[in-house]
């Protein structure tokens, strides 16, 4: 048998969690692995800003933390002893662990990690999920192109450091967003940001959007998105037509919606739902016309596609029209017919 | 000379236009077409909500109207009397046109429509400006699949109405969601919605999503967004995984956006510079681990990528850490480090 402490999770916390309610360390005992298992003691355990919402009761992309039972999350710990052909004691391995001193787990669900490669703590970051999290960004849902420009807010987190770092090897005019005047610094000075501002001096959303349009003089094409709150009203109007947001996270909005009711479920229902949001005007699309006249003429004119229309008679009268279009009087298209 | 009168844009509303002080109406004398003109008769014009936006004085994707001259829209119009060899006196055209009984235009800026392809009024509708926005949003911006769930808002309206019809006919399951019991009615009548919604009936946004949730047994997959508004909240709640939102409209916004000045602003940007918003998780990814590993694991161990860990000891110190990273406490990468 092996003692081992793990903290639990005592209480789910409304707002921000607290020291003395939300968790809670227990002792128990481990027995040998069974078949297929192996016992772990746990060397690192990766903190990270998507734990806080499985703390909360509801469904989203990972499942919440039970009450009562141990937190978890990404950890490196060393074999103790093994049932499983796969790993033998002194192996290190990274896998989704609980915050204990020691853990049993099936050695199916651990990835081996060769110790001498980089640092050990590196697979918890820039080679762990934040890391992988900032290349997926950039390279697959951003697709950050040699010449635009990029605003990374939380600009030195595991995530948003090496976003600046990659953008700035692919060529991109790096802009960091982060809170203070250390962070600041850092993000030009080690991670290739050519400027890092600061939201926290920032007198409002305006005022940032402002200093972002003097840091971007092109506009901004890409938004690597970490925080929500008044950055992303801030970056928002400074990007440039088809400009893309990764939405990454919101930590401004995660222990509460309360700074802004409406707009925090929207922008988080984005993220957790991994929903594609794009705005788009027909007359981007011109060169369809073609292929939309090919589909939905022959139907108009077979008698295939039903409409109705809200005719008013006489441009004197077209003010009105508008008027009650905008109020949802009209029925279908409004016109306004002339004599 | 050919006396007409204009339409002018008087003052530019705050909130809803008014039929006192936004409009104006003068009578002026065109004089005959220029080399490449034609002088045309107005018969039909188009009324649309995106007039709204062109009334303030705001950079977006159509300029704005200008204050003390006519507003122009979609129109089709006869020509009387051509100095083009392009068209000639009888020819019915589309273009954008001044709201006037006449006007001068370029005949290269005109397109001659065949009045014998369908009802004339047609090209204003289905076959014009708000048909191709539907198509497009349906097909080149959700890419809707037959078997899938499509909300549609305002899917009484002219762009609605033809997304409901189109989208039934490639397979999807349709819920409309639309103002009274009377346009609902017809949305499902007229336009192949299988349930139509009445939003104005729902208590707020949580019972709209309940009703949508009832109608959408497997959820919503597509959402083609005309309104903004609780509408938007409540479809957003339903909305499947790796769901898709063509934003079309906002019209609860266009007036303004006092009831919700968090969230309508950042949408109606999103709609007005063609944003392309995605939330994504890294586990989405996680076939791409491989390509993440072959480009940073080598910056890693040769040393050219820089990173910070905040390194707590002690598992007991867990939660202060976690903590300490949701209020910005950490630098870089939150570690805990067992003994």
């Amino acid at each position: 048998m092996t003692q081992t402490r793990q903290i639990l999770l005592a209480e789910r916390p409304k707002g921000a969690p607290s020291l003395e309610t939300t968790f809670a360390t227990r002792s128990v005992e481990l027995p040998a692995p069974a078949e297929g298992e192996v016992l772990l003691r746990l060397k690192w355990l990766s903190v990270d800003p998507y734990m806080r919402g499985r703390m909360n009761d509801a469904k989203s992309y990972v499942a919440p933390f039970e009450l009562g039972a141990p937190l978890d999350g990404g950890a490196l710990a060393e074999v103790v002893s093994s049932a499983s052909p796969l790993l033998q004691a002194g192996d290190v391995v990274l896998g989704s662990l609980p915050w204990a001193d020691y853990a049993l787990a099936p050695a199916k669900r651990l990835a081996k990690i060769d110790p001498t490669a980089a640092p050990l703590s590196a697979w918890l970051g820039v080679l762990g999920m934040p890391g992988m999290t900032a290349w997926t960004g950039l390279e697959k849902i951003l697709g950050g192109k040699s010449g635009e420009t990029i605003v990374v807010s939380a600009a030195t987190g595991a995530v948003g450091s090496l976003v600046c770092q990659l953008a700035k090897a692919r060529g991109m005019r790096v802009i960091g967003v982060a809170g203070g005047a250390a962070k600041c610094a850092r993000a030009v000075a080690d991670y290739g940001a050519d400027v890092c501002l600061d939201h926290r001096a920032a007198a409002d959303a305006a005022d940032l959007a402002r200093q972002i349009g003097e840091a971007a003089p092109d506009g901004v094409d890409c938004y690597f998105e970490n925080v929500g709150g008044t950055t992303l009203s801030a970056v928002l109007r400074q990007m440039n037509t088809f400009g893309r947001v990764a939405l990454c996270g919101a930590i401004a909005w995660y222990n509460d919606h309360s700074t802004s009711p409406a707009l925090a479920p929207v922008w988080m229902t984005i993220l957790q739902k991994r929903l594609r949001v794009q705005g788009f005007i027909v007359s981007d699309h011109a060169a369809e016309r073609p292929n939309f006249l090919a589909e939905v003429l022959p139907l108009v004119a077979g008698g295939k596609i039903n409409w109705q229309e809200s005719v008013t008679e006489g441009l004197e009268n077209a003010p009105a029209a508008f008027i009650g279009l905008l109020n949802g009087a009209n029925e279908g298209k409004q016109l306004v017919k002339l004599d």
